[in-house]
């Protein structure tokens, strides 16, 4: 997608860590309007899937994810990633490494809200070893639900777990795709 | 405002705790033609104030803000709770105790997305002792930005938080004002 492509190019900065800063405009300040052109192209790709679900995880993806479902006229469900007080314990859990904070968490849904037979698009900010990802994808199983694809803002190709995804059969849509971060350079794969 | 109060009477469950379980719409499962709506009322409420930028505290907040500042046509910053390793040290902090967690957290904002003279709307899905709101309020004063008033889905009245705001003069706007949970029961203020 140019937009985003343009607005990673501008804002985005490559720290120490093969770390992508984007927290000008999508993971801490959010540029709403960016988010809803990015739904929009989201809803383009996968118009022709029935879609009754939005599956993400706190906190970066919550807001890709709801603008996102405006388009699909669907609701959210965002993942949480450590027990809380007013949570059933009626959930789906799944382990998840972090990338970023180099934590692991147990990322979880109650079991309410994710039902057998429904129709999941899993949706994040980052796709890069694909941690995040196949954590939403087995609460998915889990459920007996079914998974209609992988959204990614920004996938960092280079570090394969967008493609091992494709490799299972998982449709993985990725509105910008980075092939390298190398000497503080962003480089996109097309 | 009556669509919120409506589904809060249909769908939230009053739990031991004095907890308003509304998982099923606001901050788990996300009903986002809901949040839609409850937007738009926001704006009505405001749309003669200047409003440059949406604040909010993650994970709950950033559904609603993020649906809220499309009808403002401004970004949203939403404060973080932890330090993390891609946020700059250059931050503001605020300490806030969490009601529904029982822990104390420090949230954040980077320095470089909250500024001098920017009108500031606060945003949050919950308020009850004013603890969130409070600490938002100190990032924009300690920015120096202009705070336009504070916004809650729900308010727990009873518990006073919105009212001592009130008496210091800010404007405070909640979509649902809660009179009592007592006996399990939802009662509103009005």
């Amino acid at each position: 997608m140019e937009l985003l492509k343009k607005t990673i190019s501008e804002k985005g900065k490559v720290l120490p860590g093969d770390v992508l800063k984007v927290d000008s405009f999508l993971n801490h300040q959010i540029d709403v309007s960016l988010l809803h052109e990015m739904g929009k192209t989201v809803y383009d790709n996968f118009s022709d899937c029935k879609v009754d679900k939005i599956l993400t995880v706190e906190a970066s993806g919550i807001a890709f994810a709801c603008l996102t479902a405006q388009f699909f006229c669907c609701p959210v469900l965002f993942a949480k990633k450590s027990k809380t007080s007013n949570l059933s314990a009626d959930v789906y859990t799944a382990e998840v490494q972090s990338y970023t904070h180099g934590v692991k968490n147990t990322i979880m849904v109650s079991k309410n809200y994710l039902s057998s037979g429904e129709r999941v698009l899993v949706v994040d900010d980052f796709l890069a070893r694909g941690e995040a990802a196949n954590g939403m994808i087995e609460l998915v199983e889990k459920a007996g639900a079914k998974l209609v694809g992988v959204v990614a803002a920004i996938e960092k190709v280079y570090q394969g777990g967008g493609d091992a995804l494709r490799k299972k059969g998982v449709n993985v849509f990725s509105l910008a795709m980075i092939d390298s971060l190398e000497n503080g350079k962003i480089t996109f794969c097309r």
